[in-house]
């Protein structure tokens, strides 16, 4: 209401133009629904928690931004509140908290905003929504949930209107039991080692587990292969069996990323694939079992888009320890770089699929009543702003992206509809007519951005 | 992660449970479709903004909550940005910083937390979320919008599953141009003295109009039964009439506050109603045409739970103006306290509409299966956690709230499914079957709780 000087955009806290949020709120609803289908149920948690138990261990390894409320006493004004930096941390203080009043096996998906305030660059952001999804039990949780989290994210990511992504999985007892039956003294010392494989030179991997780790050069060579290994089937099995290492831990790992690839099978599809990636690990961070990597073709500079696994206890309150196994998806991590190059946007800047035209003032309660027999009938429909000429209302169309125009009928003539990308005009029925179902509601859009030539 | 004592809620920091959530999205959802029906766009801003812009006219007159960066040099620790406390500064703010981007007039709708530092009590939270809906205009906004706000948040609160509400409005052109009518120096005076009414005894009410603000007795008695017209249709102007006082403006008034009660004619309904209340006022706020109150039948206690009116001026950057009408409804504000008080919830905990139970262990993936059709006709559905008897798997579905139990075929036998509230058990083909429609998604359900005896 008072007068200020233009503003200027927020480094790190990313806003949305009408048409972006509207390719936004098309991946949110696609993944809602996703979740949904598979029975996880939606949960919102408050913006904040104590800062101890935004605490790692004791100690705060994340740029966490503190509440102060601004009209308290100078002593007082700290809340010891922090803002959320993952959706990890709240989830696992609300089981903590309502365990006496949740149904275990407790499937949770949960879209919503985390904030750090590290330094924003492409795809970090010091605001960002993600989208997660866990299955947590009360002792102890069955290896088919490890299934049931890639399939349901599978299905999410495959119909995204998205660049093609792929789900990568790997098993941390698969690459511990191999190192196990190469005879390596301490697995996750040769585990963070070769996690720097992408970023790291082959050779100078091998270096590093010869002279840090103690492994011959042989082994070193195996454990190389092993994190070679990439397949869009179970045919790792095969290929892990031929390196000729033995261990029960080993096979188990193998079993179990086999499932996991074998419960996705019916998902790939041309945007999407799963994999099995022997290198992936997950740092030294606290899963156990299976572990997910979430990369988003052509756009590999961003790193991963998402990720997850199983760990053994998400929380533990002493006499009982919840496990769980989940997957986290970041939609800003994604998305923001693709809004802010222009390669995708929303098919129109507002919901309307109709607009319908005005010849005179005097006219509105007409256009009114037609707009209101089409949205009875679910069609999103806007009336003109002004009785201005015909052209300049289908150009006031236009300029939302909205595809109908309809004109009321005058005197004894009927209704007509027109399509202002066709220019096909048709008589219509208010009553009946109904736009093609991929008009209906705006849609994320992906846009040809000519490349620069080199 | 880490052990941690039990935590404790925050007080004023409300969470919901799984089935209390599913009540709050199934309003959200309603509202949101409602709004777009009208072509409103969806628009989320970050939630913070500078301080500077949280300040009306320099000073700040809400409890707000300062970020400050943990990690951050002592000096340079405030951010300098606070949260929103509604979700008008940031539109204002966005709308400014947006303008050349956007097309006017612009709907937008925002569904989205706010927060406020201040002392919790009932229907008053520290972190909430509300529903808003404006439009805004360059340099003028044609009247018919402010029946157009009226309607869509009408058709909205009309199909809540909420206790019933009304949409109280009146027209601050109507009484100002009363008070000047009767010849009343200062009409905002008058207006900052009767919209006291619902607070202070009407005898009150007269003695300061005369003692503070000189009316006579005659004067300050047609200024209280203005204040005491309430109709449910356009038969306030009559009434109005009927005290014989003359003005322009209030002629103006009159006309306009019986287009936004004709222009709602229609929508009223059991649970709903639209009413001229000419006691409303919006106290000194920036409204200076038509103003709204929502309030909540049988929880008037908790104040209006919504409200909103137009203002000539949302922002101004100098050269232009952009003016607009708009309505908030607090969606925190009405349904926490029912949740609360455990008289409303979610049909179920949990988005499946369908358990398929498990024989036994082996037979997983042909629950699977039944499961993948099922989802594949958009029927959310689970599979149950273990092959306990089925009597087990029944009560588990019980506690959750899933509705069908699926039994798929063992050998020649067909697939069966049961409605475990009737008990009915019936042969059903997977490829075909429906829940009614009414089952497919969790509902908002109203609890009868007992009255207390007197």
């Amino acid at each position: 209401m008072s007068q200020h000087n233009k503003p200027t955009p927020l480094s790190g806290f990313p806003e949305l133009l009408p048409a972006q949020r509207n390719a936004e709120l098309a991946v949110i609803d696609h993944l809602r629904r996703s979740f949904e289908l598979h029975g996880f149920s939606s949960l919102e948690t408050r913006i904040v928690e104590p800062l101890d138990r935004l605490a790692k261990g004791g100690e705060i390894d994340k740029e966490i931004y503190v509440l102060r409320r601004l009209q308290a006493d100078d002593e007082a004004s700290d809340s010891g509140l922090g803002l959320h930096f993952d959706l990890t941390v709240p989830f696992a203080r609300y089981v903590q908290e309502n365990a006496g009043k949740l149904e275990f096996p407790f499937r949770r998906y949960q879209i919503q905003k985390a904030w750090r305030g590290e330094r924003p660059q492409e795809g970090r952001f010091r605001e960002f929504t993600q989208a997660d999804v866990d299955i947590v039990a009360k002792d102890e949780l069955p290896f088919h949930y490890d299934v049931e989290v890639a399939r349901v994210m599978a299905e999410a990511l495959a119909g995204l209107p998205l660049p093609a992504m792929s789900l990568q999985t790997n098993s941390r007892r698969l690459i511990e039991g191999f190192y196990r039956g190469l005879g390596a003294a301490d697995p996750q010392r040769l585990i963070a080692i070769t996690d720097k494989l992408d970023k790291v030179p082959a050779d100078a991997i091998k270096r590093q587990l010869v002279e840090e780790a103690g492994l011959d050069d042989t082994r070193a060579q195996q454990c190389l292969r092993l994190a070679q290994i990439r397949t869009p089937d179970t045919s790792f099995v095969e290929r892990v069996r031929s390196l000729g290492v033995e261990h029960e831990l080993l096979d188990q790992g193998l079993t179990e990323l086999a499932a996991v690839l074998d419960g996705c099978a019916g998902i790939r599809s041309d945007g999407f694939r799963v994999e099995a990636n022997l290198r992936i690990a997950r740092g030294l961070d606290y899963y156990t079992g299976t572990v997910f990597e979430i990369y988003m073709e052509g756009y590999e500079s961003l790193g991963s888009v998402g990720g997850g696994g199983r760990y053994d206890s998400l929380v533990s309150d002493g006499a009982t320890t919840y496990p769980g196994v989940g997957i986290s998806f970041g939609i800003s991590r994604s998305m923001v770089p693709l809004l802010q190059r222009g390669v995708l946007t929303g098919s129109r800047s507002v919901p309307s699929a109709v607009l319908v035209a005005l010849a005179d003032e005097a006219s509105r309660a007409t256009s009114d009543a037609v707009a209101q027999q089409l949205r009875a009938r679910g069609i999103p429909t806007e009336v003109a702003a002004a009785p201005q000429k015909y052209g300049r209302q289908i150009r006031y169309a236009e300029r939302r992206g909205i595809p109908f125009v309809w004109f009321p009928a005058t005197d004894a003539a009927t209704d007509q509809v027109k399509d202002i990308r066709s220019g096909d005009q048709t008589d219509a029925d208010r009553a009946s007519w109904q736009p093609p179902a991929e008009d209906l509601h705006p849609r994320a859009v992906s846009m040809h951005v000519k490349e620069e030539q080199p």
